[in-house]
């Protein structure tokens, strides 16, 4: 539904800068990069293609270094690390996706894949709920309500409009860095993994009644409840699954960004803005890594 | 020298949104994606982590179709395949980069990688070559010049300013898909690895003087003289190398974009728009993939 | 210290194939491979490199299924995940491994890695201290005591030689794919991941003064202890670390085998055989999956 | 058809180690392996997970390089790249392998992968062809007849016996490393590219009577013609393709393995020896990288 934005809305959002200054939301890409540690998701691996000298020499076993050198890398990365978008390939139910495209497949995916996304550009609004609610990080599995949602956006003087791409920052991320109780380096990352505080499901109304197109946040997965517990059984749509993601991706096709670097907008009060991604267009890609921009 | 590029200059960027269009300059990443096909750069694998199915089921060996289903990806990549960006690192000698950096490390890099690059936004001007020439793509090994620069932003009606980002177009990219003599598929790509027409080193001056920040093209290398010769012997700056590459990424600290898709905006005429990249902060990443969005 | 097993041991383990009988020792690579989970270790990634058909098409969009078709794949797999050997590069203390070598670089490993062992061929002996204790799987956090050792060889009438490559059975790995509690499919393997039975320390002395080249085992890091406890500060030559990992590894340079496949061996009481091993030359690999033969 | 090798037969292969000498017969795998260079097939990538240190500070920022380091690796590679083997899946037509099994899919391939392999155990037999001639390695493009093969076991003394594994030199892989004509390091390695010599396909009614169940060489594709030419257009069993490829993979369910380390074994005039491979189980893999060890 990125269609919602109309080039009518893009204008008026470039409109928004004003004093030129730019933010990079994406985090740094590493192999301890913040993510949700599963038996699949590991961090991102650069990989050096070699060290320059040997391609550069002029015989065999004969390097000058005052010839030209020269480096390259390669990189393996699960898609869903660090920050990253969401597309329509990522939740679906009885082989279906958002508008009854066709799953993915492991070849051949043609829709609701990275690739289908292009570009996302628009009104961003940052809404400080952390820093609204005086607590950051927001407490431990707290429920973001959609009063604290529009009470955010009425102290930041902000006003959610039609369209928009709504970022609620947690202040969540700290938490990954933080060591174990013993003060030791926790590469489990177990205070991060504890349940996060996010966008609660009686958010979802409003969020769909102002076509919002794409929701991002700096937790793991934007809304509440999650990490999903052992016993979790909550439906959306009839189906088991996270209600906002149900609602978002599979119900009206519009995109979660997780894991955003909201930190420095926060810190300038930097609450609207022009918002612009082109996320790699990975063929295939359910997930995409990304570093969106916002201007203002 | 992104620097280069004050909050004035974005403001005036952001004012040339004027119709709400948007472009993606980025390629599809498929495991054909057009690249430099080298012993080591092979195309873009996305990998699907798996069906969804079995991460779903209730009990082991039952799998209910109208739960929720999900999918998710890993890719591996080159990172100089595809619409890339090449970073500071790419390119140096006697162990230096720009500005006395040290050269990439396999591991502990912090200097001249993608992460580095952070954000690049500004005001992007199109010089189509290819369409002022009459010439779509230009010929093999075709030398563009300081005057084909000039001419054709004149015949746009296009002004080339201080801090710009420049994007050629050439025409090339459509000899990738080209079948072999025989009319078979061409895995090699032979057409592309032709020598390829690119922006020659009289214009290096001229964008010296310019101080232009970032040059992209549609070719392999933006400069002519790519793929180079066996007997290849040019210098820059007293050491053997591409003299653009030389100039931009070690001599002045200029970032160049290749394999870019132009064609959009050639066909629309769309000479002068807000770029704005977000690369992703791959730490140690030497050249990054991209997709640079254009807003006009 | 494989240089232990001298050209007549490898003469006589050979002598021990008299029913032409062969074992593959490794278990099947997959994307859920048993493994130890961590932030790092994912499963295996085996990628189609594409379904043969566009490879063999005459013509640019023309496909003849009569003609040949084919595939390929790539693989990306942590080293340490499956059946694996770790090298001597693995444990180390003070930038130095066993016998003062250098410790592994990022580029350039020379000694220590995969590539390094070359070959391991003598005389195997599986200790099947689950069948002997009438346990299988023995229980959780079970100490295998070097009487164990022992009297399981005396059970199964096999000696324990000079230069023998030790084969330790626990009948863990049936664990991996036990559901949880509730009956679900337990994508963390919990289960498999609890206090493991494992060779106890004060088995140490014997099996070096046995001179026991390597030592495997069908659980995840062989000795007892592991997973390793939060508070866990046992110290083995000085140093904090699990003691059979640094005895082998450090002190005596001998190797460890991980996650085998033993059930086969033991079911039909394959006690003593020829054991061959070629494990990939991973020039730089610090772990190896591998797949070890055993004949009788 | 391994089968074919009945377990007498394995008794009778092992009585062959007299000397306890053993030969690992795979190249050391690097970025730089020896392979066939196409788009797709790069150089072996092995990645340091990381440098040991930071996992054991007993706090964060804090590191006692006394207590214990380690580390661990990850490595990507193309599954047909340096010494490796040919799956049945290999090489198809009409969508059916060999024996009429289905082809291998993007997930879920079951049948004729290399876990399907699981061990090659039997009688190794070397063909020094290039010894023999004494032209070492062999002409370009040349052909061994079926002559060669048999004149060349003559004169080792050796006979060919049903159900073998037979290796055949030819002296290729010294080209791999050769400079270009300029004496400069060749990343393409043009001399190895040449139309290499190989086993042509008059052997091949040999081969199938003598059931010869694999066979292997030191260059790219055991057979002659290889390179192909780009107006190749030889039939096997009424298809295109090199023929003993589709006759061993396809028609036999015999195995081929190339790029195989022969030089030891001819050195020490090691005709015949025992075989033992033990391939990586990959489920799913095409290919797949091996090191087969021999022992006499």
């Amino acid at each position: 539904m990125l269609n919602y934005i109309t080039p009518e809305m893009v204008v008026q959002a470039a409109a928004l800068v004003k004093k030129g200054k730019v933010y990079a939301l994406g985090e740094e890409l590493t192999s301890d990069v913040p993510r949700v540690i599963t038996p699949a998701r590991i961090g991102i691996q650069v990989i050096q293609e070699n060290d320059g000298y040997d391609r550069v020499a002029a015989k065999s076993g004969e390097f000058d270094p005052k010839r030209q050198q020269g480096a390259a890398s390669f990189t393996f990365m699960h898609n869903h690390t660090g920050s990253h978008l969401d597309t329509l390939g990522h939740i679906y139910r009885e082989n279906a996706l958002y508008n009854n495209m066709p799953p993915p497949k492991a070849l051949g995916t043609v829709q609701g894949d990275a690739a289908s996304v292009i570009q996302m550009v628009g009104r961003g609004v940052l809404l400080d709920v952390a820093g609204y609610k005086g607590n950051d990080p927001l407490p431990l599995d707290y429920w973001i309500t959609v009063e604290d949602l529009q009470n955010t956006a009425k102290a930041q003087n902000v006003e959610i409009r039609k369209g928009d791409i709504i970022l609620v920052r947690t202040g969540w991320r700290k938490t990954w860095g933080e060591p174990d109780d013993a003060g030791r380096l926790d590469a489990a990352h177990t205070k991060w993994h504890r349940p996060q505080p996010g966008v609660g499901p009686d958010c979802l109304k409003f969020l769909n009644e102002m076509e919002i197109v794409a929701i991002g946040s700096d937790n793991a997965a934007v809304e509440w409840g999650f990490p999903v517990k052992p016993d979790y059984n909550r439906k959306a749509f009839g189906f088991l699954g996270l209600p906002l993601h149900v609602d978002f991706i599979w119900n009206r096709g519009a995109y979660i960004m997780e894991i955003l670097n909201l930190d420095d907008l926060a810190k300038d009060r930097a609450y609207e803005f022009f918002f612009a991604l082109g996320p790699l267009l990975l063929k295939g890609g359910i997930g995409v890594p990304i570093n969106p921009i916002a201007i203002l």
